[in-house]
């Protein structure tokens, strides 16, 4: 099972892009840590989601430090079959559904370069090929 | 001014985590590439929010090769004042954000920088101190 969560619509708006790139799949679960919840309420949705769960889950969270990375890294310590990732970006997604699906578990190191090597420095120019070159 | 866009709701949706973050600001913008846009609708819908724009842009797109990053990409052939990125992750565009509130120019390298970095590998429990040490 994959879970986004971050602050706002963080998790929604990630799988709206997943649902267009890799397909829609249940297995994937967002949660969104809107204004109105306390960081108890987040970590009560996400224990509910994986508390029948016994197979591996992967929470991915929007950034280092904040609530629902701080919520899903505790949770960690009732459940030891989840892994946390934080500085998540729709390529380690992409990757993961991909992997989720085949039915493989999520190669963690993989998951990680595949984000890093997404990130790319502005692309200040195109330059169009010149016919005959 | 930042732009923020991607396939489905990854715009708005980093957005509403961004203004629970780092604050409300008027120099970002969102396009969401939904379903029922074409690639020129959303090249349009970009082009229309620089192009009274002199100062810099920076765009910052989902995944490497997606449309909104080819639509962004050719879109710098127009405008010299435009910068995109790849890979976007929130701690990206909490740093650029930043930067931009302060009247600064966004170091790129430091934003690729600030996303690699918070990308980490699964913490797999969460170790609590024991007394006395």
């Amino acid at each position: 099972m994959i879970i986004i969560t971050g602050h706002g619509n963080f998790g929604s708006g990630l799988k709206s892009s997943l649902d267009l790139i890799a397909g829609k799949y249940d297995f994937i679960k967002t949660v969104d840590f809107t204004e109105n919840k306390s960081s108890d309420d987040l970590k009560e949705e996400i224990r509910n989601i994986v508390k029948d769960t016994y197979n591996k889950v992967y929470i991915f969270t929007d950034l280092p430090g904040g609530t629902p990375f701080k919520v899903s890294s505790e949770l960690t310590l009732e459940h030891s079959n989840i892994e946390v990732f934080c500085g998540t970006n729709l390529p380690m997604l992409v990757e993961s559904t991909m992997m989720v699906s085949l039915g493989f578990e999520i190669d963690s190191e993989a998951i990680k370069t595949a984000g890093i090597n997404s990130i790319k420095p502005p692309i200040r120019k195109v330059v169009l090929a010149e016919d005959g070159i």
